[in-house]
C-alpha cells in the first residue's frame, strides 16, 4: 500500500495515484530499470535482518537528473521513496526500509569516478561507486593514492557507507569525517550543492566545512535528501607502511588495554581505526559452524570454543591496526606502541617482507611431509596457527585500505552454504543482525558495555560475537552480531528479542549506538525526544509531506 | 526600531511592544543586566568594520534558563535577537547585527567551566568562558592537559570562536572540529542537546557525530540556535613539544612552499594549524606607524617597508608552527621538515631549552655596552634582530595553544593610541576589517588568490596584511586585514569599497571565504542562492518569525 496522502481519498484513489506514479517513473528511467513483479520483490525483500519489508517497487535511476525526478514524481504523487546507493547495508537492514509502502531507490546505476585530483588526494564520485571499483581504479590510474575501506564488503558504496557513518581501517577510518561536499537531491527534487560557496567553487572538495551553516551533517543517517555526488578523501600512499596484530594474554587485562590504546590514540601515537576483536569474530572468520552443530546449537558451548580456540591459536582478544608515516615516524610508533603494549599481550609487526615470508612459508607447508614440522615451528616461533598464518597477508593488507572479500566470509559462520567467493548475506539467506553501540573510550565503559551484553547474549543462547573499533580518541564502538538460522522460525523471533533487550539494557545505562538498523529505528524517537523533534520540525522545512525515507532513524 | 511583526500594525505597536518586552526581558536578568540608554547603546554600537550598527538594546542573560527566557520573550513580542558569546568577533563585526532594529543578547556572564575530564580530555563548558580563562583553570588543576587557543584576543571566547568556525595554533587548531556536544537554545525557547543520545549519554562529549543527523554544523555560522553549553576536546599535554620558524629566502618560491606545506601536511608531519605570515603582518606586530606618518600615508611606501624589514630581520614570508608527540616522533617530524624546507630558506627549531637561552640573552643585552654586540651577534648567528628575539618566546608559548597578549598589538598598527596591555580595539576606535577566502592548498592556487588581492590593496591604498593558514592539509586561509584610520571618513568608506572589491574579485574566481563579517553577509545569497534557499526553508521550520540572528550568513 502506498503512504496515505492526507489529500486524497480512500485507498483505490491512492491505489490508483501509485498505478501512475509507476508509469511515470518508468518513463523516466526506462522500464527495465523499474521492477514491480512478484518475483523481483520477493528478492528485494530479503535481508539478514529478522523482519525485513517488502517494498512496492524498486527503481534504478541511470543519473543525478533521473534521480531528482524520481523524487519529483514521488512528491507529485505521494509515494515515500527509500533511498539507498547499493544496497549493502548487512546486518542493518541492507536495502530495507523502515515502513510498509515504500517505493526503494538504489542508486548503483551512478556509478561513475568523475575526478581524481592527485594533488590535493580526494575524488569525487557517485554513490553507485563501490569500494572495489574505487580501489582499483586508483590502483590503475593514481598508484600514488590510497582509499580506505571497511573490512566488510568490497562491494559496498563508498559513499552509502560514509553517509551511514561507517567505519574503515586506516587512518582515514572515520568514513563519513572525510567526506567533503555533496550534491543533493532535495524532498522537492530540486539538485543543491552544499558548501555555501560560488559556481564553480574550488574548496567544494576540499574544505570540508564550507561557509555558513554546514549542512552535510543532516544528509547522514537521515533523510533529507538524495546524495548523487560527493568528495571522499584520498590517503597519499605512505613512505613508510607497517602492521600490527597484538595478543592480549589475560582477558581480565582487556580495560587496561582498552586504556592504554585510548592514551595511545590521544597522543596521536595510534591514528589509524585499530579493531579489537574477541575469539568469536576471530572463530566467524577462521571456521564455519559445521552442519551436525547446526542445529544442535544456538550458541556454542563453551568447551567447544575453548578447544577451536587452542586449535587454531586465538587469543581472548585480538588486536589489529595500521602504522604509516615517514620511516622515522613509523620506527618512533613501532617504539612506543612495544612499550606501552608489550607488558599486556604478544605484539607482532608485519612488514610486506614478512608477508612475503609468510607466502613462502605457507607454500613449502604444500611440500609432502612439510606442513607439520613447520606448522609446529610457527606455533612455538609466533602462537599463531596455520589457519591464522593464512589470514595474516589478507589482515597487512586490508589494513592498507585495500578491500578484501576475506574478513565478510564470517557472516557464514552459521550459513548452511560454504562461503561463496564473493559473498552476497541477502541472497544466501543469512541470519545476521549488527548491534553496535558506542562507549567513552575507557577500559571502565567497555567493561560495563560488555557486561551489560554478553550476558543477554547468554540468555538467549547466542554467540557473544565483540569487536572493539576506534571511532575516535575518545570513543569506541563495541560492535556485536547476532548470528542466527534464519531458516528457523523460533531463532529467527529469538535474535529479533535479543537485539530489543540489548537496545534497552545499554540505552538505560546511557550508551547510545553509532548506527541504527531499521529494526532499531522506532526506538530512538523514544530515547530522544527533544533531539527527534528538532530534527522533525527541520525535515517540515523541506519535506513537508515525509515522501523522503519516513522512519529512517525514528523520523 | 524593532522588527516589524506581520501579525501587528503600525510601527506604534510595535513600538509599544518592544517597550513590554524590554520589560520583561527586565524582569527575567534583572535590571542591571538589560543596557538600553543612549549611552550605553553607542558603546554596544562600537565595532572596528567601517558600518557597525547600533541595538535596541543589550541584554546579558546570567543562565541557560534565562537565556531561553529570553528567546521567548522576544518570540512573544516579534523581537529579533542578535546573540554573541562575549562579543570579540574583532574585524569581523565584533557584536554588531547584521540588521538594523535588532537585540544583541550577550552571552559572557555564563562563564562556568562544567566539568574537565582528564582521562578522555575534554571539557563541558558555557560560552562565556575565554581562553585565558579555560588555560589558567587548567594550568591551576589539570596541568596534564592544553587547550588550543587563537593567536588574537585571549578575551575571546573558547565556544564563539568555534562556533564561527575560528582557527588555532596547534594540532587542535580547527575549533569547530573539537567541539563535540552542544546544548542549544532553539528560536522556539526550548532547550535541546545535540547528538540524538539517551539521557546522561555518555559519549555526548566524545562522539562527535552522534546517532542520527549530524547537527552541530547547524548551530556554526548560523542563526539555528543560541548555544549554551558545548563539549571542547582538550589536548593531553605531549612527551615532547618543539616549534619551528622558517623564513622564505626568494619570494618567489611562495608557490613552491605552499607545495612542500601540503605534501607535509597530507603526510601527516605536520599536523598543526601553521601560520604563514607575510612582512606586513610581521611588521604590524613589531611595529607601529609613527604620528607623521599616520596622517601621510594609508600604505607604507615600497622604500619604507624595505628599509624596515632590513632593520628588523623581517623575511618576506615567515612560517611557524608546533610539533608535538613521542620524542621519537619530534626527531622524525624535525629530519623530515629539514629534507622538505630547508632547500627553500632559513629553518630554526625552538625548544624550551631555546627559549631560557633567549631569555638570558635578552637580559644580558640590557647590560650597559651589551646591546650592540650581542645584537650583531644574533643578526649574524640566526638573521634576527632584537625585535624578532622578542617576539621569539610568545611566539613559542602560543604555539603551544597559550593565549597571548603580544600578537593581537598587530590591530594597533595603525592607531593613534599607544598598544595597551589588553587589547580592545572596539572601545580603541581601531580601524580593521579581516577579509579571508580560503583556497585549495596548493601553490597555484594561493598565488592567484594573492594576484587577486593584491592589486586591490595597491589601487585603494591600504598596506597588503597577508596570512596563510592551514584549516586543513587540502585547504589554506588567505587571511587578510585592511588597516584604516577610523577617525578618517574618507579612509572608512575607501576601506569599505576595498572589501567590496575583495569579496566580488574572489566570488567570480571560485572563492569562498572560510568566515564573514556583517559587510559581507547579504552576498552570500547572490553568491550561492540554492544553498541559502535551502538554509531559508530549513530555518522555516524552527524559526518561522526569523527571531533568531536575522541577516547572518545571507539567511
Amino acid at each position: 500500500m502506498p503512504h496515505a496522502d492526507h489529500q486524497s481519498g480512500p485507498a483505490t484513489n491512492a491505489q490508483s495515484a501509485f498505478t501512475v506514479a509507476i508509469r511515470e517513473l518508468r518513463t523516466v528511467v526506462g522500464d527495465a530499470h523499474v521492477k514491480d513483479r512478484p518475483d523481483e520483490l520477493d528478492r528485494a525483500a530479503k535481508a539478514t535482518i529478522p523482519d525485513p519489508r517488502r517494498p512496492l517497487a524498486v527503481v534504478y535511476p541511470g543519473s543525478a537528473e533521473e534521480a531528482a525526478q524520481v523524487v519529483k514524481i514521488a512528491n507529485r504523487f505521494g509515494v515515500p521513496l527509500w533511498p539507498v546507493s547499493r544496497g549493502k547495508n548487512w546486518g542493518y537492514g541492507s536495502a530495507t526500509p523502515a515502513r510498509e509502502g515504500t517505493v526503494v531507490v538504489v542508486l548503483e546505476r551512478l556509478n561513475r569516478i568523475l575526478k581524481v585530483d592527485e594533488e590535493l588526494a580526494y575524488a569525487l564520485i557517485e554513490p553507485g561507486v563501490s569500494y572495489r571499483q574505487l580501489r582499483a581504479h586508483l590502483e590503475e590510474h593514481h598508484p600514488t593514492l590510497w582509499c580506505d575501506s571497511t573490512d566488510g564488503s568490497p562491494e559496498g558504496s563508498v559513499i552509502g557507507n560514509a553517509l551511514d557513518r561507517g567505519l574503515g581501517v586506516t587512518h582515514y577510518a572515520d568514513h563519513f569525517g572525510t567526506l567533503c561536499g555533496l550534491e543533493v537531491v532535495l524532498p522537492n527534487g530540486e539538485i543543491v550543492r552544499t558548501g555555501g560557496g560560488p559556481r564553480d567553487c574550488k574548496t567544494w572538495n576540499t574544505h570540508k566545512w564550507g561557509v555558513g551553516p554546514y549542512l552535510e551533517g543532516l544528509f547522514s543517517q537521515s533523510s533529507f535528501g538524495v546524495v548523487v555526488k560527493a568528495g571522499v578523501w584520498l590517503i597519499p600512499k605512505p613512505e613508510a607502511f607497517c602492521s600490527f596484530t597484538f595478543d592480549l594474554a589475560r582477558p581480565d587485562d582487556l580495560p587496561r588495554l582498552v586504556d592504554a590504546l585510548r592514551e595511545l590514540a590521544l597522543r596521536g601515537v595510534l591514528q589509524s581505526g585499530f579493531h579489537l576483536i574477541n575469539d568469536i569474530v576471530a572463530l566467524s572468520v577462521l571456521w564455519q559452524y559445521p552442519a551436525h552443530l547446526l542445529d544442535r546449537y544456538s550458541r556454542l558451548p563453551a568447551e567447544t570454543v575453548a578447544s577451536l580456540q587452542r586449535d587454531l591459536g586465538i587469543a581472548p582478544w585480538t588486536l589489529g591496526g595500521g602504522i604509516q608515516g615517514t620511516k622515522g615516524q613509523v620506527r618512533a610508533v613501532k617504539t612506543a606502541l612495544r612499550a606501552s603494549l608489550s607488558p599486556l599481550g604478544r605484539l607482532m609487526f608485519v612488514s610486506d617482507r614478512t608477508i612475503a615470508a609468510v607466502d613462502r612459508l605457507r607454500r613449502a607447508m604444500r611440500w609432502p611431509g612439510a606442513g607439520k614440522p613447520i606448522s609446529a615451528f610457527v606455533r612455538t616461533a609466533t602462537g599463531k596457527s596455520p589457519e591464522m598464518l593464512d589470514a595474516g597477508p589478507h589482515i597487512h593488507s586490508v589494513l592498507k585500505g585495500r578491500p578484501s572479500d576475506y574478513f565478510v566470509r564470517h557472516a557464514y559462520f552459521k550459513s548452511r552454504l560454504p562461503r561463496p567467493e564473493i559473498a552476497d548475506p541477502d541472497r544466501d539467506d543469512v541470519g545476521l543482525i549488527w548491534f553496535a553501540p558506542i562507549a567513552p573510550m575507557t577500559g571502565r565503559s567497555v567493561a560495563e558495555a560488555l557486561a551489560l551484553c554478553r550476558p543477554l547474549f547468554e540468555r538467549f543462547e547466542f554467540d557473544f560475537y565483540a569487536a572493539l573499533l576506534m571511532q575516535n580518541a575518545r570513543s569506541i564502538i563495541v560492535l556485536m552480531s547476532i548470528f542466527y538460522l534464519k531458516d528457523s522460525p523460533e531463532q529467527t523471533a529469538r535474535a529479533g528479542r535479543l537485539y530489543d533487550e540489548l537496545s534497552l539494557a545499554t540505552k538505560s545505562a546511557g550508551y547510545q549506538q553509532y548506527r541504527v538498523g531499521v529494526r532499531g529505528m522506532p526506538g530512538l524517537a523514544d530515547s530522544a525526544p527533544a533531539f527527534v523533534g528538532l530534527v522533525r520540525a527541520l525535515k517540515s522545512g523541506i519535506d513537508p509531506r515525509s515522501i523522503l525515507a519516513p522512519g529512517k532513524y525514528g523520523v
